[in-house]
């Protein structure tokens, strides 16, 4: 996309800086291959790119004779120099083969011949210029190209001329630039860091889940090891919600479109919904009258035909559960909640990994109180994500409080209640003594919110569940409550997912860890190491020992040396590893080794047990 | 539908009788309202009805008065006489009135005249008389009314003529009727046991589950206390598979369409799934292309358009985790369970509670072991059963062991595995100590099953779930584990899911223990009935210190009297009530009392609880 001037005015240093060693990029790159395509070379998140069409396919075995070609560039210190030219010179120029090109050439420069259509009637034509390079380009840029000292050429991929699959492929070259060495050092540190800790890596290394395009793409299946993770932070975030006073309940995956149409997620949503199922009998009636697909289609899109949605979010099926039985003001708080699989439709290129994906399960919850019972079930809700975090080991997050535009109308439910709603939700925020803003305007419609956005060991954001407080929702499906007053009164219902969903959540978790899992999440707590088979018999005791101690413990019985399977072992992150020789056997022992503490000595099978118990019950670190 | 020759003759002595009663209802009606015209009246489960138009519509108000005239049909002893005559003088007689009737009328007797016309032409007719009434019947009768001396007129419905729903309405009266009084009266009181049983009632009264039609006929809501029922279960049966060495995975409920044409559910089975989601492209494709919606129909049925499917079972998804890493002999066996939601599409005149349902949750799992394991898995699948059984306390149940028809060749597979695999499955029943029956031709084409049928406490037989040996998808999905030769194997599937679901499991239980669950089950299994507010405090005290045990505890703070607060906990079913009063609370004690034992006596809190607890953890019946 061509960024408007306004962008352009707005670019930072740093931008400005990657802008450049991006024309320092192609330059080199035509010192190459002279007959190379340019098509543009923005900055981007972390870096730049080129876009270029060449015969030969750039692989990261070129990268480094063209960073050795950047390197002269820089080294040339070459000023880049702005020139404005009238549309028809710019457009000789591109004839002529001039333009992202170190000289004139047999062919003409035909994406920069397009991209002057581009460029707007009533906006100036500059070209920048440093050394031979000649370049379409409304800038800016640094002075010189030995500003860029501190690159790197990064990666090659493959890309539609401006992004658009309907025209030629090209060639995309990412590079990224700093001001220096040691920030770009600690960049590409933190890079290899998020690498080793990618969760699809080690999601895949370490067995704990996998995607199956038979299945479907976005769909996880979580596998054995996956699903103890799952259970134990189900357990964990359920057990909290025991204490807080919330139910769970469990309703279908799929619901009436009609209640879609009620609560208004159908057909307003359905992009981002699986299309609905329509039941058998309907479609062959509309085949019986002649109906055209098209006719089909169109009734599905605009939701006047009767079938079921994959449910893409819990609240009318919680709804429904709160209507289901006379509700009195003194049953209120009623607070709801389930591990809710929900389903929805991403576009199949922004799929990836847990984070990314077609169904997940939220830690969702619905309460259904008075509006003067708001502050407090915030305060609970916030209550309990602190817990969860500190549990984690994730202290550095910050809230994002979403508030209504003062100066808007589209807002549904009484100003009053909006106040007193915001009002709440600040005072529940400000007593978390964490980092928030306030973003006016952000609301939704239906009411306020709070956003969680935590960061990981790394200092990488994630963007966790939310807070929600919805007027809309029980006046749309008429739900009330008999009050003190023994008239009807409309509950107000707090939406939380405060995790967001179980999939990301596990996702941020095995890259916060980097799979090193604290051992009540570990989905091999121990592992026995024998060092013979003299001592099998005691290996195999001490195993089932701790089995019946409900520690997840494997044995290993491989002929392998010791030290080949604490290699092993240390390569699964399993917490524990027991090594166990003829004079453990002999004193019922057992010489224990941490995967990161490493040796801590010698102890008694009991004593084991009552220490890994413990840490385990306490959800330690 | 008409019963066939070899039916009839295969009528048992109580279906005889059965069908002579409603001989006797049709004369009484008549006697009362001789106008009525009559449609069929044959033996049913537990009794028989008789269909008739009528212009006065009969409610249970005109039992006593048709019971009556019924007695004294039975006290003349009517013999029941058979003649035979020509087609012709049958039609004659009906169209004088005189079939179905007391006499010749002034209409045509219509449903007899259709019904002659049913009679194939190489069948001869048979009439049955007893006094004035003639039937057109054929058959068997016992030999006079007077036999019919324990019956009793149980309900009307409305029903189709001849259940075809483009017939006319016809109101069905079911009556039902014994050998003698003693029988008769064992049924109802076990009939007005089960109705009190009936989970429908209960599940409504105890606000266990919901069913919302907004939501979706036969989609359970499983509202707090019965979600806390599921939970219990699923924590039960969980920690028994964990001890058995299986691994919880969580998987979609959508799969592709192809994983089910790959498995074979797709579209052989597809009148009991619900119909594919078709992705947005490809309908809009068609309708581009100007396929009809005929067409779409019949893509559909044929199954040869893309899209996806609500998981009809969780074998597929199961088999690409078990496939998702290499396998090795040492490995094996692999067994992978889940609480899988599946959904299925049930003919909504079928749908019923928790029993009939379109979606439910089973305790599935898959074990993909060796042919040489089969055994001692299967050992292990009916040692769990047994063991969830006794626990709940049903002990009175029957085995049903399919094996195949070892004259027929339509089953796939290696004779000498079935053979193996039936042996396997019959030493496990016979270890197993419980009657079973050996059914031969009633395995699966892909392997021979085990079904269990549980006798509950009012001796209802109700059918739950399977253990089935499956040489058939490993083989359509291809897996393999490499064998200790080096060489890729096939494995063997077992597809276990002992109590079939846990949507119809709880409705069994909810019936069994007609709503007093044991404490471990019971949604709230304590509630605390202080006898004024004066020892409020001790009360909430009480309450607090229980909840930190881990007791599901309710404080009720009603200002009503003891007596009424006990009277709406016994009606709650709740087992343990602590009645509160000065002197219990100055001596920190409560007065506990239970649902079904009565008073227990005077006990210390900390004594209350440590007892509670232990039945609790060792999920005392």
């Amino acid at each position: 996309m061509r960024k408007t001037l306004d962008e352009r005015n707005q670019m930072t240093d740093l931008e400005r800086l990657r802008h450049s060693c991006a024309h320092v990029l192609a330059t080199a790159i035509l010192r190459i291959w002279p007959n190379a395509q340019l098509a543009g070379g923005p900055p981007v998140d972390n870096g730049f790119y080129y876009d270029i069409d060449l015969d030969h396919a750039i692989t990261p075995a070129d990268f480094e004779q063209i960073e050795k070609e950047m390197k002269k560039v820089v080294k040339e210190n070459q000023t880049f120099e702005r020139v404005t030219v009238t549309r028809d010179e710019a457009k000789a120029l591109a004839k002529s083969g001039r333009l992202g090109a170190l000289s004139e050439r047999d062919v003409e420069s035909t994406f920069k011949l397009d991209m002057i259509d581009d460029i707007p009637e009533d906006e100036e034509i500059s070209l920048f210029q440093n050394g031979e390079f000649i370049d379409l380009c409304a800038g800016p840029h640094v002075g010189r190209t030995g500003n860029c000292k501190a690159f790197k050429v990064m990666s090659v991929a493959a890309a539609y001329y401006k992004g658009d699959q309907n025209n030629q492929s090209v060639q995309r070259i990412y590079g990224t630039c700093f001001k220096n060495r040691t920030l770009l050092d600690d960049y590409l540190e933190k890079l290899e860091e998020a690498k080793k800790r990618d969760h699809r890596k080690l999601g895949r290394e370490m067995n704990l889940f996998a995607i199956d395009e038979a299945v479907g793409q976005g769909l996880i299946l979580w596998k054995p090891k996956g699903g103890i993770i799952r259970r134990e932070l189900q357990d964990f975030i359920g057990s909290a919600l025991d204490k807080q006073g919330y139910f769970q309940v469990f309703t279908p995956h799929i619901g009436k479109l009609d209640l879609y149409r009620t609560s208004g997620h159908f057909p307003y949503y359905q992009d981002s919904q699986y299309p609905p199922v329509i039941e058998r009998d309907n479609i062959k009636r509309l085949a019986d009258e002649g109906c055209t697909c098209a006719e089909l289609h169109n009734h599905l899109e605009s939701g006047d035909i009767e079938g079921f949605l994959l449910k893409p979010m819990n609240c009318p099926h919680h709804i429904k559960i709160f209507d289901s039985e006379p509700r009195s003001y003194r049953d209120l708080p009623v607070r709801l909640a389930e591990f809710g699989t929900v389903y929805r439709w991403e576009q199949s290129g922004e799929l990836g990994g847990m984070t990314r994906v077609r169904g997940f399960t939220q830690d969702d919850a619905h309460i259904f109180c008075t509006s003067d019972q708001v502050a407090e079930e915030i305060q609970g809700c916030l209550g309990l994500v602190k817990t969860v975090l500190a549990t984690l080991g994730m202290n550095d997050y910050r809230v994002r409080l979403s508030l209504r535009d003062p100066d808007s109308d589209k807002y549904v439910g009484d100003p009053a209640n909006w106040d007193k709603a915001e009002a709440a939700l600040r005072e529940a925020v400000e007593s978390l003594d964490v980092d928030y803003t306030e973003e006016l305007g952000e609301a939704a419609f239906y009411g306020p919110k709070i956003d969680f956005v935590v960061s990981d060991v790394i200092g990488r954001e994630w963007q966790l569940g939310t807070v929600q407080v919805d007027y809309n929702l029980p006046e749309r499906f008429d739900i009330s409550y008999i009050g003190s007053d023994n008239n009807k009164h409309r509950p107000v219902m707090i939406h939380r997912a405060p995790f967001g969903s179980l999939e990301r959540f596990t996702g941020l978790l095995i890259e916060h860890f980097a799979g090193h899992f604290p051992t009540w999440l570990a989905p091999e707590q121990v592992r026995i190491l024998p060092i013979s088979d003299k001592v099998m018999d005691f290996a195999q005791q001490t195993e089932a020992t701790l089995k019946e101690a409900g520690v997840r413990v494997v044995l290993d019985k491989s002929p392998d040396k010791v030290g080949a399977k604490i290699r092993l072992a240390q390569l699964d992150k399993v917490p524990y590893m027991l090594v166990v020789g003829e004079r453990e056997a002999e004193a019922n022992q057992v010489s224990v080794r941490h995967s990161r503490k490493g040796d801590l000595g010698t102890q008694a099978v009991d004593e084991f047990i009552s220490s890994i118990q413990t840490e385990i019950s306490e959800r330690s670190l």
